[in-house]
């Protein structure tokens, strides 16, 4: 267990100081390398489902940085996509899909294709996994929570309040649950194969789960979230998983049930309530205001240290509380490094 | 202080049952009513600035459904468009204003001209006091909270995140403080109208609170409101002061040193743990998804008996968490109202 990578340690309930660190979208816009890459094709979904590439831009950050984590580069709309929903990206706009707003409509859906659809997928984390062999960093896996992906496959495409997702769950309850009961199978399928592929743990990112009341919370993130952890565990008890309820402050206490190993904090959540309620046995990982990143100096450096206070003396990894934005200078990326490996204990 | 209001009663700390109850945007879109008045004025703006109109959108709800509360229609962006921001509303697309983006920019804030240009408004409030005489229900003035104003003021209109306004309360800290206090000043100013006119209660929409990290969230939503209600309350001692930190979510403790009287829960707020963390001097207010007012029926019912719940016991006035959204039957809230007003205590 010590012989274990930094990252890993943490997900294993090892506190340690300093923390390792990697960044949400740390493989972005921001990088020009990056958009050297990402101009040799025409389109996102492209760059996700072409391994050779979409290998080179995980590595890039690594390279660059020596981050204590790689996320694989994919997109959480990757499950309904490989299920045989349309999926575009408009430029300026995000994901666009013919939404599904019916029984009928989930017709379209068929977890047969799965497999086949993300063999892509597979050897990107195959050549990542491969290329991060003589590293201490670790191959994070992913996909998006259940709920999650059921607000774009909903509506159609992003949205300020997914109301009409939340509109059916409460009208169209047997509509809504047979959807989610593909999603959790497809999820679980989706993980199992990363993790068989070479991914070293798995997060489920559910962005989008803070929009719900307190018992639809528990109905539609908490319950999918435990299943898929448990089927995971169940086929890889070494496996460490880590779940990100983004807005779901504090209705925190709730998500400690789905048995992940470690949990996200968004910009909102105050790391020092989330210590309070979340056992010493399960890792945070977050919060830095993306903002704080874009502006750097002083400010930047004020806010590491308030997120770093609350994080001493238990599991621990530093990450900003969302994705990079594209405004965001390289060299304020390596004075954060150096802040955060540079903090005393 | 028997012979108080329901609704005053409960911001004076008193817990009792049923509870009082209205609704955020309780005059708007979903009731025919108001769709036959807005129809007679060019635009949004017009509404708001004629007394005669915007009194009778404000009663027509009260005139429907006795709601214990009417709040003044009017707009969180009357203030910036009082100062001298230009301001126009775009159908379906929202506010737009030349944005603030330096020091040279504040030059537009004119101070002085705030009391004249809101003159109309605090005609309404002296219209609807007036008809509210005979009655039980009291009547709430209103504004933005300095640093919700700010978010529209800075970015030109609305946005998912906000973005723009966190990078300059990071990377301009003397611009933005500047903003700041210009607001806190013409929202003292503004509201110390709104109670001369007639007000009993005032109320402060800090709609994007919560996309703030803790120690922003301290500097531009707490001391700010605290400052508010400090002024407010040596002004008018009697007046009871309601705080709507949308998304404060776990920093709504942090809140409560702001002195209100009242405090909003949105959507994504736990109940439950409002009631642990707020002190039972204070009264809660909120926070039914609505959504669940649009689905009706069981899935209404369930969901209002979950926010009841946690309430008993302590001063409430029943709510959403969010604004009543126009596809909302008008059957649906005299149903809503109807189980609320038959709870048990």
């Amino acid at each position: 267990m010590t012989d274990a990578k930094p990252f890993l340690r943490a997900l294993m309930g090892q506190a340690a100081w300093p923390p390792p660190i990697w960044l949400m979208r740390q493989a972005g816009r921001y990088l020009p390398e990056y958009r050297a890459v990402r101009a040799r094709v025409p389109d996102f979904i492209s760059l996700c489902t072409t391994p050779e590439l979409a290998a080179e831009v995980t590595l890039q950050p690594i390279r660059r940085y020596g981050f204590d984590a790689a996320i694989l580069f994919s997109d959480i709309l990757v499950v309904p996509w490989a299920l045989g929903q349309d999926l575009r990206f408009v430029e300026g706009e995000g994901p666009r899909l013919p939404p599904i707003r019916d029984a009928d409509d989930l017709a379209v859906l068929d977890p047969a294709r799965l497999e086949a659809s993300v063999a892509p997928v597979m050897e990107t984390v195959v050549r990542v996994r491969a290329a991060l062999s003589s590293t201490s960093t670790t191959l994070i896996g992913f996909a998006g929570a259940p709920f999650t992906v059921a607000c774009y496959m909903v509506e159609g495409g992003g949205s300020r309040d997914f109301a009409t997702v939340r509109a059916m769950a409460y009208a169209q309850p047997e509509v809504f649950a047979a959807l989610m009961e593909t999603l959790v199978q497809a999820t679980i399928a989706y993980l199992d194969l990363q993790i068989r592929a070479g991914a070293e743990t798995v997060m489920l990112f559910d962005s989008w789960a803070g929009v719900l009341s307190p018992p639809l919370f528990d109905r539609h993130v908490v319950e999918p979230t435990r299943r898929i952890v448990t089927a995971i565990r169940d086929r890889h008890p070494t496996i460490p998983i880590i779940g990100f309820p983004r807005l779901a402050s504090t209705m925190l206490p709730r998500y400690v049930a789905t048995g992940v190993n470690g949990i996200g904090m968004d910009t909102g959540m105050d790391p020092a309530y989330a210590a309070g309620v979340v056992p010493k046995s399960i890792a945070l990982q977050g919060n830095l205001d993306p903002m704080a990143l874009v502006a750097g100096g002083d400010a930047l450096h004020a806010e590491v240290d308030a997120v770093l206070a609350p994080m001493r003396g238990r599991p621990y990894i530093f990450n900003l509380g969302h994705g990079i934005v594209p405004q965001t200078n390289p060299d304020h990326v390596a004075a954060l490094i150096a802040q955060v490996r540079a903090s005393k204990a």
